[in-house]
């Protein structure tokens, strides 16, 4: 196999997932060049209903996008935010009263029966309910005020890749569009995310290290934390190497006792305040002879024992997650195949998860 | 050493953790009785400013203690909640408006400057602040504006255990006096703690089953999520297994995959609907064969591979979590003993973590 085409492995295991980890490009320059100005039209509608608090609702990947937005309204709009516990709407009944409040519900399919049953209520609460999904037609669309197509195509891995950068960027177009902004900051994406997703050898490399690993602490701060928090689960749920994920505010508060040297670290350092508020953890880190692998920032990546520094000098901070996860993807799913497994088909995973 | 006094090791590892998980039930009489006027006084006070919405800031095991307050406050009180990401404010420099906002922050020591500098911020916004901690002269007590004191007497062992339980408790009265509610429904908890706790012999047991765990799995969903995120950190800040926790919801999402006859699971089942709401969580595991360990329901004990059954037959679900974390407080300490380390002293911690 060849440097120049190293994610492509007709009839092998984990083709599947490559061949969506490498639409991603293609997948953000449409959602800006045909996507952008349907959600913006969106935001403008969903800001002149004057919303004072948001919630989001979403499970799995999805959720990692639903914090990531979190951060972008309460940094960027001011407004306090909280995600959504479903369980005391579908389980216990609670009706809450949610004038002025935005609901956005996140799913890839727009399938699962409680998030439906969640943004039904919401609605009927008096919330403003947005759906973001990849499926126009889908129940969770329907019974939204307003939906938001990611429009990433058919998502046929079990592990999602594409849709959760295309569940990213249209979040952060459509929170800059609640203030009226249009996201230029987020033109640069495809062409930074191509040049990444050309590194794949340097990314096998890093994979070697976690082949017999038996246990990974991943950490960030602020913009970075959903990538740390998606990264582990999509470790998790493709090599099965049970991946702990930890704000590095809360990695000091305890689980840094389980982090030495039979537990390696990835460290997500995003150029600006995130990474800047991480360097204290990852000093302490480095103290405990941890071994430190780095994403992002490349000061950081020097100074750690391994890494792979992000092209994302001079690109906003809050649109660094979409870069981030790139090489994570990469690497669970070269760990995966590393263990002998099969990324393109986990233990147990079904596409739509039918949770009540 | 016998079986009667089966949590006394004078001089032995784990001593002082032992003594205050002991002292839990003499902890909730206290705040009951001496502690629950003061609670009841400050909420109506809060309830009197009309707050719509509410945000819990805290980090670690008070985290878990925030968490089980944000159910109670949108199931019980109907109020849209949220969880602070404190790095909006610290790292980002956000300020939102939080005009009509109830800001509860959570921290046994008071002391973390990241949480005093977010109170204070989050009071200069507008917000209502409450702090609970476990020392009126802390500086968290000091810049919000109501203080609720936990009363639970001075906290030595690294692992909080006393402190958790008296948060959940105070907590509890607190939302219930929103209402006007005296929060009768927690009378019954001294007394079964104490039932509890005499029950080391049937923990040390199940132990056993840990000593040798590379990696366990924690699940609730309901008012017992909080618990198995709290455990699974108790078992992870003492043994260093990794332990991971998920909503029953999010296990199907995801990590599943990883759970296998290699995985232990530990599953909380309350007694009420979010224990009826993680059945078809249980159905799924047994399916998979794994090896599953019920605290709580004593007929979800009864089919499943082992359990401690909780005295909750009777008890009001929104009470449960306070009782349901004695045992894992006590398996935490067993599985650590039994791995050849200190509970009481686990490695890089510090009582008072300095996060900025």
């Amino acid at each position: 196999m060849s440097a120049k085409q190293p994610i492509r492995y007709p009839e092998q295991p984990g083709r599947i997932m490559a061949g969506e980890i490498a639409e991603q490009p293609a997948v953000l320059a449409r959602l800006l060049g045909e996507g952008a100005a349907a959600i913006r039209e969106t935001a403008r509608r969903v800001a002149a209903r004057r919303p004072r608090f948001a919630l989001l609702t979403a499970r799995g990947t999805s959720d990692n996008a639903a914090l990531y937005a979190k951060y972008l309204l309460e940094i960027r709009r001011g407004m306090p935010c909280g995600l959504t516990s479903m369980s005391t709407t579908t389980a216990y009944g609670a009706r809450p009263d949610l004038t002025d409040v935005l609901v956005i519900a996140v799913s890839q399919s727009g399938g699962s029966p409680d998030l439906v049953a969640s943004t039904e209520a919401a609605r009927a609460g008096g919330a403003v309910t947005v759906a973001v999904t990849n499926n126009p037609s889908s129940p969770l669309a329907a019974v939204a005020e307003f939906h938001i197509d990611i429009l990433a195509g058919a998502e046929k891995a079990l592990p999602a890749t594409k849709t959760y950068t295309a569940e990213l960027l249209a979040l952060y177009l459509f929170t800059e569009g609640l203030a009226g902004g249009d996201g230029a900051a987020a033109e640069v994406l495809p062409e930074l995310a191509r040049r990444i997703l050309d590194r794949a050898a340097e990314v096998r490399t890093l994979a070697g290290r976690y082949r017999f690993a038996e246990r990974m602490v991943l950490t960030s701060r602020g913009y970075g934390y959903p990538t740390a928090k998606e990264a582990a689960l999509k470790l998790m749920e493709t090599s099965y190497i049970p991946a702990l994920s930890y704000s590095g505010a809360d990695l000091l508060h305890g689980p840094l006792a389980m982090v030495d040297n039979v537990s390696p670290v990835i460290a997500i350092v995003p150029e600006g305040r995130g990474g800047e508020a991480l360097r204290p953890v990852l000093d302490r880190l480095r103290d405990r002879g941890a071994d430190l692998v780095v994403i992002g920032s490349g000061e950081q990546v020097e100074t750690a024992s391994a890494g792979f520094a992000l092209p994302t000098a001079g690109v906003a901070e809050e649109v660094q997650p979409v870069l981030e996860i790139l090489p994570l993807q990469m690497l669970a799913r070269e760990v995966t195949l590393a263990r002998g497994q099969d990324p393109d088909a986990p233990r147990a995973l079904a596409k739509v998860t039918e949770t009540r």
